[in-house]
């Protein structure tokens, strides 16, 4: 076994099978939701409901008791009443059950000593047995490439290279819709809860060691071990990039996290500089947080900071430039040989400076191919942004214009828009240089999709493609002090 | 005739005829592709294309001259070489056509003398027939009520309620597919080019005088005349909102607009003086630019800046609450009253506090009804952040268990989430105070779709929601120092 097999959390990530408390026959309950949540992914190890009266749940075979079960169980998971948690927790640690996720709520996030108490009670029952469980108040994982779901949502992202650990927990399943919209996924996500046992220190360095995992992404509310958390982010961020989102910052989204998790927040000042210490890239929005995680989960680094932005419209290239400075890059001079090469392919209207503006193209496919590659090899250029539209419709009128018919204009047009998405997708690879696209369609065009398919990394803005290049560059930066 | 129908723009946005310069036999040719996409809509005026050979462009009969055209021409089009723009609007005049938009480019954004003269040139013979012209270098206009769209990008929005004028040309047609994505649209939308003739400021006076629009949006690369707009701009803002996006703020975005439209740009500094002394809103992105009119033109003014927010979800109401402090918004402190109405309808789990987190909801129909309806009541609450979730598949999960089969359990879904997007798309007109969604989804959704179709302001991330509030608020500060 290797550093990741023995990590607590892989057996948790990776079970065989699965002991579930909590569904019944009353099928809107939060157990049953999760359970048939679990069973659409299609998860392929045994799940063995476990209910005192219900005899079959969902189809499968349940079992009034864990000691019935016919083979060792890997994986508890208890959607239970908080007073019978502890009691649950007993009877898996007899049975030799070592890992669990306590979706049940209820503990110390609680006002008063009760929850508290309780939390203080199910800690030492699983420390009795060796038991480690994620939660409680947590409401569970990903493992997209298990067909692992045990959250309440269906898992509807392909699987990904996003590995995340969220203080909040329904978090991460609002977030597999979001993740969509780019064709991206999750590898692993984890909703920590409480973090009774486990905490985001643990979920970093087992990101850090899952092959499937390029970047993390952490949704925080509060540090618990925070020299703890310093060290181990430090080391994970030389090999992996981590980016977070904090939200207790204001004072308001201090307590909506404290009433929520019961995690205490700092200023957010104090965060930024533990941030900075350890090489984390700080996201300011939720959106900001993924854009990053696909940014910096498929982009090489940058040499540097000079930044070539290439558009056919004047509006989305000049809000790219202008948003450049705020992302820490500047634009990048272009060299006299890039001139050169660029003025016979711009129409006598077209700007020949950075960014480079084609206006109304003469000819398409220099757009994807010919000019990218162009700026691509300026040595004084680090890094390009694409504005990326296909006037689809625009080539669509052109070639019905041409007396085609209408299905085989549609087969004409649908066939170059992959070959330009195609060579688009793979200039980045080419020229070991970032290259990030920005566009205000989405993947209900056949352009995103297959750009965002096929490899590139399509943004939903100018702004947006630009502000992940900048955090790219800030990553470089990091990098580089340790190179 | 009403001041709009005087108005010299009113013509320009409801030609009853329109002759076209600049389509031909050569399908691909930014004039053909032009005239495609305004046949495409169906503008059911009469189109005459004028060229010199053709005698059928786009099933169209042609004409040699504008002379030969065998009624009164409302407004010209022209999509033609630069050199001969002048002698056009010389045989427009003399055929008595008073409108003209210039798309033809080469003229004073050009570096040089040439390009200005040329400017100077067409600019006299107009005058001397009363011609108004739009442009140069301009891509058209859209009036989507009249299905009058003259730009090369085939318009595929609603009409819609957004008054849009742009100094950058392609700009507007990029944003169509963006608006859509919300079901927004144009009313009417304008590209200003090199403002020869007609200037931001005029289209500000005509936006403002136009019946179909709630909300004016302004994309800015430089102000030409700026004590005139100073002076039209804060009478506007008094009757309607007016949103800005201004590029020109980094030496980056503005060497970028210089060398696009030819327009002077001034200091970021000076620029948002000049906004906040006029009462228009500032947008520091293009996304954010529609965010804010979206808010902006559906939503009632709030009396204060007491915001609520409701989420069944941790993080996104954690999100919410933390972006409040930023868009100038404080939480609300609930009542007495409202504490003690929502308490018994919130599972144990919950917080009583704002936001307000019915976490996994026992009774969903609470979250979209009962729940906001207690708030909006509350006397110390202003305004209303709602997130959108409807986890319909979860909902879907539940109704499957029940014994349901597919297609009735489909039909059952789907007539819940109507019912509750009906519910929540009321629920600002039945309080009078501003409530805004936001949401990960997208209208590929049922629930995302039936909200922003019934009426519910709906934006893509909770941040992007409060942030709107936030705006609403900004303006209804200034609105209320005049009444």
């Amino acid at each position: 076994m290797n550093d990741f097999e023995i990590n607590p959390l892989y057996k948790i990530m990776h079970p065989k099978n699965i002991a579930f408390w909590g569904a019944s026959s009353n099928s809107m309950s939060m157990g049953s939701i999760q359970l048939a949540s679990l069973l659409m992914l299609g998860f392929e190890g045994n799940v063995y409901p476990i209910h005192p009266r219900d005899k079959e749940i969902k189809g499968l075979k349940a079992y009034s008791r864990i000691s019935d079960v016919p083979e060792k169980v890997d994986l508890a998971i208890l959607v239970i009443p908080t007073a019978i948690v502890a009691q649950v927790l007993n009877e898996c640690g007899e049975a030799g059950v070592k890992r669990a996720i306590v979706v049940s709520a209820g503990f110390s996030e609680k006002e008063g000593t009760e929850g508290k108490e309780l939390q203080k009670r199910i800690v030492e029952v699983a420390d009795s047995y060796g038991i480690k469980f994620l939660g409680p108040n947590c409401i569970g994982v990903v493992n997209s490439y298990l067909k692992l779901n045990t959250t309440f949502n269906p898992y509807d992202a392909a699987p990904g290279f996003i590995g995340m650990a969220s203080q909040s927990g329904s978090f991460i399943t609002q977030m597999f819709g979001h993740l969509s919209k780019f064709g991206l996924g999750f590898s692993q996500a984890l909703s920590l809860g409480n973090e009774a046992m486990i905490d985001l220190s643990d979920c970093l360095e087992y990101l850090a060691q899952c092959p499937k995992t390029k970047v993390i992404a952490l949704y925080i509310e509060g540090i618990r071990r925070g020299r703890h958390f310093v060290e181990i982010a430090k080391k994970v961020s030389k090999i992996k990039p981590i980016v977070s989102y904090y939200i207790g910052g204001s004072e308001a989204g201090r307590r909506a996290g404290q009433s929520h998790t019961g995690a205490m927040a700092g200023p957010d000042r104090l965060y930024d500089g533990v941030f900075r210490q350890c090489g984390i890239i700080r996201a300011n929005s939720i959106e900001e947080l993924f854009d990053f995680c696909y940014v910096l989960g498929t982009q090489p680094l940058p040499q540097g900071n000079r930044l070539a932005i290439l558009t056919h419209s004047g509006g989305p290239g000049a809000a790219a430039a202008d948003s450049a400075e705020r992302a820490g890059l500047k634009l990048a001079e272009l060299s006299p040989v890039t001139l050169k090469a660029l003025a016979p392919l711009l129409p006598y209207t077209a700007s020949v400076k950075n960014p480079v503006d084609l206006t109304f193209a003469k000819n398409l496919n220099d757009y994807m191919a010919t000019l990218p590659r162009i700026l691509l090899k300026d040595e004084q250029i680090d890094s390009l942004f694409l504005y990326c539209l296909m006037p689809q419709q625009r080539v669509m009128l052109g070639v019905l214009g041409t007396g085609q018919g209408l299905e085989q204009a549609q087969q004409i047009v649908s066939e170059y828009v992959k070959g330009q998405s195609a060579i688009a997708a793979n200039l980045s690879l080419e020229s070991g240089k970032p290259v990030v696209g920005g566009t205000f369609g989405d993947r209900s065009e056949l352009f995103v999709r297959e750009l965002q398919d096929r490899g590139m990394t399509v943004l939903p803005s100018p702004e947006r493609g630009v502000a992940g290049l900048g955090a790219l560059y800030r990553y470089s930066k990091w990098r580089k002090t340790f190179s």
